[in-house]
């Protein structure tokens, strides 16, 4: 089974940390491909640049030239995720989701730990579109941005952890999610530092996209994800245009 | 004061009606500039088209060079007004919202009567994030396409007459808003119909973009619309790549 | 185009000063009367004093008796918009609606700085029932009665901006609503306080009776607010009584 | 124990009915006092009569010149409760509140079998507001008006049951809520024919008050329902001016 | 009338407590049974022990072998009430129901004040399932244990008090729930130190079941709470094998 | 890794079928033990059912005397989850929440088709719960009696198909989770003959299971599912009486 989990920024370093967290957890006999867009910022942190990076992680997935059995959009929070169930016959998973659904199997409610505060109205808004919002009991912001993450990832543990604390003690989280795919590979030391569960979006999404490719299931075609209905598109110079 | 109307389709044609609807009600002075984006689909009908239009429109917006008052974007249930909040400082109005809360004041509950079944997921997600759903009493698919729209209005009509009319009597719905930007000029055919108010998204649109800049108010800065942080931007040809 | 501002107090300087407020950003041709209800209390904080001013208000807009174009009920929270709604065949503004409806075009969340405490529910339940409450972050008192306002408007900015900052920072609004007609005026001292857009329910009502005045738009008479039935109406000495 | 059953309707013999409802339920040593209003529509089916009515019904209770322990007010759907609540220390029992409640006892779920269809949307926002909502299977008309139903109580029988049996088989409510004080007669024709219980609001409205008043409980006094501050009232002929 | 009321704990001590509570507000004529479980914890802090006291409740009720005419089960937040209505003909009140419908009479919000945090969880679910959670402003757990409460009552009264105070404060409560059976007889105290209506659920239980015997309601049986079918029920010592 | 499967029937059969169709999708090296409860009806159709098995599962799992990594609760909607969850530190999966979170994956909305009408209320308060219901469109009953499914799949087939078709034409289901666990094996006619993505809970449940052993994530024992205090467990034979 091979998977391809993108990334919706388009720093390479993150599409190799993220790849390397979901093939080591990834079963025997799953690839995973990690791909990077061809456009868009170096980190996505807001309303703009995940529009573009949705865009841009579609028309990736669509210039990658070799079969795959699911996709995981690795953004905690972007846009886009509909746009790729309707362009594809395999499933899709987003890692907001991934995380989200996942701890709710493991408490009673979760919390959401991002990397800024501008970013805190996006994932809310995902989750709740995902109806995954109702046992959400807090989205927090660390404070740091996602290069920072990358670059200090000790002082990125610290400024989880205490968030996850307060998330636990005043918002009564039992589980916490991280919220953004280049925290993917801090969980544990995050979990040893709390002693509540941490789920890791990208990991969890590995194991879902198996789950769904061995169950035989997949986007469903009725209604809100249809194919694209043949349409002219002009003036765009990648896959789209068709 | 001059305001952008953006149609999110690339049909000219469209452009051309929804920016003489908008003329057609704007206060003296008010000059419309209807804008057709520079690429995506002739008409746009579901997630993948949706989210090709919100950086279009994006793109379309950000390569005018002149000065302007405000911005609509002008489809019904489409992906991207948050993008430009974040990207200007004057006022964006989606068409949605500015149906919708403007059946608000009219009526108990409205319901939406669009163009095609997929489309109504998109519309209800849109109303629900924008905080307007609360008060609708149901989307309601006419089932023409956009393109359908212009090319036969009278068929167009008796659609959605069809679909109000059924909103009305099982829905209970007091008030119409029509659901897509290419219906525009056809709220008073529609209103005589069926007894009850019928709001054009677009035409509410331009009243609310004149009052938000006549009482001196624009989009929040200070959290979820703030200003994009300066970032690298690479392989976009346009505009964004700064 | 001639508008009705009603007061819901019958404190006289409060009408002035909201018709001074609601003409200043009238449009040109726009004629704002201002109307004191004949009974009632001074200044209206809580469930009965907002009955009476409900019935107080119809009263002294039925009483008037040259032709209108749109009536606005400038109390914050009060009941009885409904009522008018039904008597009426002009649209029927409510400031409580007008700020919020408004706010939303401008930011994720609002918040409302009111008077009173006890107040609170009043404007939390009117914007529940108004289908506008979802995206409300707070109702917050800044503990000044109505009639403490007009005394000392510097004490009044003061109150309020120092829980509008405490609706920014800690309830994450990235808009203010004045929640009291008697704040008309005092928006863009608090806006230059806290940065963030303040939006005067009066001066937006203004804007959206003009805005559905000219889209022809007017109360849907379909079923909530449909013209009262013929009753027999006993012991009432005004309008009323038919 | 002496319980004010105050009619909203300035019918009398509506007034005569509920109250005999009303003793027939009674515990012994309860004696029910009906109450017409001075003033109002000789049947409340909008909102302008019933922001009439709510004020006529605090007119009327307070003046009363005995002794009370708690006060019903007999209108299903009716503004004027809260009112009610500041201004009374002993407590104040709504019919659709106690129905509601009675209801929810019950079943997993409950409909309201009403008047006419323009008062749906009023008892469904009074139940909103009441937090009684949730398990609110539907709320139905039997399209008769209030004076119908006491001129023909044996259509007004079919007119319900027809109703109440779509409620079950269609909205899959498993007890029905007679949703207008001129109903108070009716129950148990009405469970006799559906087979299921059937909580007539009046009588429920009555166990209530008098298990309030045995428990030594009645409004609180530290927010919303605080006895209203002392304020110039003009212009009002009755008991409110002080 | 015969009412029973079953404790949640095997301890005696607290049936004994909870039936004196109940007998002192029963109307002349009603005779209160209590009654302890024949198996299951001695106090119930959570799900395990709750749902081997909802078993163990309809084990005693269904094993008493006089008649009686309706039952009320005196645990806060315990699981077992839709139980018990399926296996009944009478009326069936949980304590948790009881109380919170009671305090929606007496003030526009209501905190639930419990034992330990643990607890929390499951009321607020309790409450949600029963419909009645919409104006719950908190629940909040003193850090006593149940059987804590029966040891020290002073101690239980100061520590109740702490979080009622700060639930009128904080949270906006106008009326405190004692949220556990053992708190029966504490509320007179409660209610002189915090000035606010303070409600027991097991007395609110006994008003409401004499109440619905009175009215000549029970269980609606078309649905949810129908008689459970025929069943081989094997290896089970009680009552439930037949 | 070895999953213990439960059985909420005491129906060997039932038990057989479903460990069959759960090692079916099994991962190489993991074990199914299917577990048929030592007391309970033969089938659970009901709330009184429902508890009896939440004891009855606690006590099987209990006493199974061998190591094992994870549990499946296989009941469509039934309770006891929680109380599971609070005894064991391995993961615990409800099909009820494996297979609504799955649907989620798959579509915009999914709705449950079960057995008897009685049953759809306890699914649709279990999902609430869960916190999975936002997208639930509708929760159909088939008619169709637990032990009737087994006795005639054909019959069951054809009774699901009708429930799903309705569910996707009129209540805009995109997906279908089979509400049961005796239908475990029919989901691939369903699918064939409906034409959308057919979710079997108890498979779902596997591959949930199975990821949360592989993640190395567990019940968080923080707050809700803390293991149970020590108590006095008085009068019962089983596991619980420690």
């Amino acid at each position: 089974m091979r998977i391809l989990v993108v990334n919706v920024n388009t720093t390479e370093s993150i599409t190799q940390a993220i790849a390397q967290q979901a093939q080591a957890v990834a079963a025997p006999g799953t690839e995973i491909i990690g791909l990077t867009p061809h456009f868009g910022a170096d980190s996505v942190e807001g309303n703009f640049e995940s529009y573009l990076a949705a865009i841009a992680v579609m028309d990736r997935v669509m210039s990658y030239d070799q079969p795959f059995d699911a996709v995981i959009q690795a953004g905690y929070g972007e846009h886009g995720r509909e746009g790729l169930q309707e362009l594809l016959n395999v499933p899709v998973v987003d890692i907001t989701d991934a995380g989200a659904s996942t701890a709710m199997f493991l408490g009673h409610a979760y919390s959401v730990v991002t990397t800024l505060d501008r970013t805190v109205p996006l994932i809310e808004d995902r989750l709740k579109l995902s109806g995954l919002f109702d046992r959400c009991a807090s989205v927090r912001a660390s404070g740091l941005a996602v290069l920072e993450l990358e670059q200090d990832p000790q002082r990125a543990v610290e400024a989880i952890v205490q968030q996850a604390e307060l998330a636990v003690s005043q918002d009564k989280a039992e589980v916490i999610c991280l919220g953004c795919g280049g925290m993917a590979g801090l969980d544990e030391q995050i979990r040893q530092r709390t002693g509540v569960p941490v789920v890791d979006g990208v990991t969890a999404a590995v194991t879902i996209a198996e789950s769904l490719v061995r169950l035989g299931l997949s986007t469903s075609k009725v209604r809100t994800y249809a194919t694209p209905r043949p349409k002219t598109i002009i003036g765009w110079p990648g896959r789209f245009g068709r």
